[in-house]
């Protein structure tokens, strides 16, 4: 009968056509998939015992990404790390991904498989598989929303509400880096001209900050080995600055904490990029979001252990500080001893 | 030290206190959810040996909903019984949430709250709770992506791929409503004036339509009876479309169908709705996406086992035609007798 009650142009992008093509691509048949993408929704087997872990986060154009400097792999790597970040800062093992994609209408669907390409580029390492989501026309820029699912051994989970007075903070890697990256993508004009009476900044250290930004890495490995040796009593992902992230641990933990300035972990790049900017790299590192490295607490009977291991490992940690009692609140003190408060100047999403 | 790299303007949505709000409303905590809204992850138990059944839906203001003609309360509504139907069709039980929100500039905390506590109405009756999300800043419309975790008893699951030849094809409740009750609101002009000519619409009717287009009604009860006395060999909920979705079955099954034009279930309104545009119920019945209502499979045998503890439950149940060889196609018979190849006239979200 071919009724058609509404007519309309035909489509730049064939929704089924797409899911079909993503799905040839990226659909993964493992054991634990017992419907993957094709059907009203996706199932999956747990193995038993297990807890599942679950994290969805949101990206969106001109909020979380600029098409001006980030590809659509970049985009999708990101948030796929994102999500990824999440699932090491409990100890867990991520395994599926459902992804809910609104594209604009200057979007292709080689912008799409781009998209895919980089989100499974970061989950491939991981042998986690997409099993469902949903496509749609956005009426605005475009927009993702990632849901990652891992398990966890049942009671070896990590809360940002374990942290206990005299415990140790500790940090994996380095931080402020993808700060400097963001910054370097968003600046006017080539910095040589803007910034022709301070040291320049190598190509080297621009690409490591960039990369650091664009392609930041999950520390899926330390949040297990954290987890299964129950080396620590609290952790969080470092997504909304250092400064933010240890008031998130010290409000859930009911404590407070002690943080050293000079002990901060600052790599090279971020270093001289603070240098060829007449920026305090320290600022760059408590506000700078989206480094994903890990902040976690350590009692201090299990801190000789977890440097060992850690060193055996080649786990890069940084003691920076130490946990306080309540009423301490958060303080900071510079590598010159002097004390401060530390506000919360992490960033958020709205403003 | 209260360091402040970049300088923001004053938030007119603080990120954080409204997930506190949202948890405090609506946040729940059941011995399967360890952790809910709180942490870098939500963290389930799922009862030994189940499935876990997962979906994701995308809402996108200006192609899924239009804030003139719908409240936050039923986008909310809308979002959360689209994802349970589609745990519905699985034959699934519904039991955890988790939902990412970008709001636009001009989104107001209650706007956000209202949206919230539409989802939740929906949800409540299934005893299905928030667990987790990522809420952002929108440089565009609101966007909205709902993740609906739930769980089935291991090789009951209803697939779209069961179909065999000989079955049965039903369908729960009416359909064609929500359609008609997306065009009511869309008129540009009111009514009376446009269609002097023909019978006008009651406003009883006229509220049934619109209501089933803004608070649809997941069937829930539905599919798991049908899951559980392994009654349909084939499931699928209605949102493309009858027709559209039909040929998901068909294609997931390598069948074919013939569709009984005259015995589609109309509902009173939607005749009426008809008469009043002077249109064809039938094509609202095959075209129109989002009645939520569950299109299903049924081999002979199991045919008036299934029609009796229908009647017994009371669940609205019609027979619309049978499932053929792949080489029939979809074919569809009007009332009249006329005979017809079923062309997918569904919506899709690519326009």
């Amino acid at each position: 009968m071919a009724s058609t009650v509404r007519t309309k142009p035909q489509p730049t992008i064939h929704e089924f056509e797409l899911i079909r093509a993503i799905h040839r691509r990226h659909g993964r048949h493992t054991p634990s998939v017992i419907q993957g993408i094709g059907d009203d929704a996706a199932i999956i087997t747990s193995r038993a015992g297990q807890w599942t872990v679950l994290t969805t986060d949101l990206f969106t154009e001109g909020v979380h990404f600029d098409l001006r400097t980030a590809t659509m792999d970049d985009i999708g790597f990101r948030a796929a790390a994102a999500n990824l970040s999440d699932i090491a800062a409990m100890g867990g093992t991520p395994q599926h991904l459902l992804v809910a994609l609104a594209i604009p209408r200057t979007g292709t669907s080689r912008h799409v498989y781009q998209l895919y390409r980089g989100m499974m580029a970061a989950c491939r390492p991981h042998h986690v598989g997409l099993i469902g989501g949903d496509m749609s026309a956005s009426s605005g820029g475009w927009f993702l929303s990632v849901t990652l699912i891992g398990i966890v051994p049942p009671r070896k989970a990590l809360f940002r509400s374990g942290a206990r007075i005299g415990d140790f903070l500790y940090v994996t890697g380095t931080i402020g880096d993808a700060l400097a990256g963001l910054r370097l993508l968003n600046e006017p004009l080539p910095p040589a001209k803007r910034h022709s009476r301070t040291a320049p900044l190598s190509t080297r250290h621009r690409q490591f900050l960039i990369g650091r930004h664009m392609r930041p890495t999950a520390r899926v490995a330390e949040g297990q080995w954290l987890s299964t040796h129950r080396f620590a009593t609290s952790a969080i992902d470092i997504s909304d600055g250092l400064s933010g992230d240890l008031r998130h641990i010290c409000e859930e933990s009911h404590v407070g904490a002690d943080l050293d300035l000079g002990a901060l972990p600052l790599s090279p790049a971020c270093h001289a990029y603070a240098a060829s900017r007449e920026l305090d790299p320290v600022d760059l590192a408590l506000t700078g979001g989206e480094d994903y490295e890990l902040l976690f607490t350590v009692s201090p009977r299990e801190r000789p252990r977890l440097e060992q291991t850690a060193l055996k490992r080649g786990f890069p940690l940084t003691c920076i500080g130490q946990i306080h009692p309540l009423r301490f609140g958060i303080q900071a003190v510079s590598s010159r001893g002097q004390r401060h408060w530390l506000a919360n100047t992490s960033y958020e999403h709205f403003t």
